[in-house]
């Protein structure tokens, strides 16, 4: 079998337009609502809930973030306590309803970086669903941001990370990460897991942690045209578990 | 623990409004690509794709037939050779997305009744998805439907059915039915199979086959709203089998 494909940022966006044009022809909302699930999925597999039932979930203000709102709400139904950690919620109808749906099922949602430290306090969270910074990325790290990232890895707990750590490159991936200030914040997000969506991004061929792949929607014409090379996926699950990189 | 309730028509619609209302929140295409992952879950779970590789998902002309849209698609990804047969597409705008999404898929779409019966020769299909009539059902059954329930019956393949066989009363079960020219049609498919949305409906009171739940998306507000007294999903499951009724 050929090797799975990793793709560059630029691929990355042109293949998410085309799920939700023609040769996809899906909506924003089934797309999230797949990758959310996956994202849920895959944390629910390695950190089970009786001993990592408080999940961190930290959102962006992309697309990304609005996975990790569809992963907070799965993952309360799988009886895990999430809580969202969300400071600028993007602002696209999707989000606000969203965000709705996790309120309805009792998800507390968290927006400042006062919070958030409360929230990091032994005993407040088990591990983190991070979905803060998708595949269209661009260095600086921005405010509230260049404060959260250092905050999440000092605490120590788990992280899951969705299609790339937050503060990777997409392309190069651990590199020095400044702020518009220019001030040096580390390089981005120690993440024990991740999970690609659709097809791993160039920045993570260097990740060592374990690594799984949701999307089970990506038309086949369309893993062709991109020689995407995708692995099967076992019985009707949503997620597959990729080869660790540590054994390459 | 409290008994699983067993929900009327009307409270089945009620429920489903509220979902996309203010105690859900929910779109559409959320709740679609939901519900089918969960009927096209239920089908692998039973017949596996080895022996039972060639499924005739029927679609109706409602939102059941789009629940059948979205399990044709996840079934084709999951390996299976899904011919959809739809013989009156619904007219909201999701249903083109959704047909689609299937043809991206190079799924067949067959539409007429000449069609139906040559897809329901031997060696053509291995097992049927029902998603023709679900909990809005009200009798007589109209064409083409009242020449394919007998069709389907008399194919004895086995029948996966959504919410209710069609042809059953939503609230009675299996009672003769009849077309609109009164001509007596039996009482409804022989389904072997039968998968639930958000509960089951008072009709499948009497259904003796293998019964699943899905719609594991009801918030708990809305599940303790109507003391729906669900049953645990295990794990990250999107289905949980119930007890079977032929051992009450």
């Amino acid at each position: 079998m050929s090797r799975l494909r990793y793709l560059t940022s630029k691929l990355a966006q042109e293949i998410d337009e085309e799920l939700m044009n023609s040769s996809g022809a899906f909506s924003l909302d089934q797309l999230m609502e797949l990758a959310g699930l996956a994202c849920a999925q895959t944390l629910a597999t390695v950190y089970d809930r009786e001993k990592f039932r408080k999940v961190l979930v930290c959102c962006g203000p992309g697309n990304q973030g609005g996975d990790g709102l569809v992963a907070a709400r799965h993952l309360a139904m799988f009886g895990y306590e999430p809580t969202v950690y969300m400071p600028k919620p993007g602002s696209k109808d999707i989000y606000q309803r969203l965000q709705q749906q996790c309120t309805n099922c009792a998800i507390p949602t968290i927006s400042t970086n006062e919070e958030l430290k409360r929230q990091l306090l032994p005993d407040k969270s088990d591990c983190i669903l991070d979905a803060i910074f998708g595949f269209s990325f661009k260095p600086p790290v921005r405010a509230p941001f260049d404060e959260v990232l250092p905050l999440l890895n000092n605490s120590k707990l788990p992280i899951v990370s969705v299609d790339i750590p937050s503060g990777w490159d997409v392309e190069k991936g651990p590199v020095e990460l400044k702020t518009n200030e220019g001030t040096t914040v580390g390089d981005g997000l120690n993440a024990d897991v991740l999970i690609s969506l659709t097809a791993p991004k160039e920045g993570v061929m260097s990740f060592r942690g374990r690594h799984f792949l949701g999307g089970r929607f990506v038309p086949k014409i369309l893993a062709e045209k991109y020689a995407l090379n995708l692995p099967d996926y076992p019985g009707f699950a949503q997620i597959v578990e990729l080869p660790s990189n540590s054994a390459l």
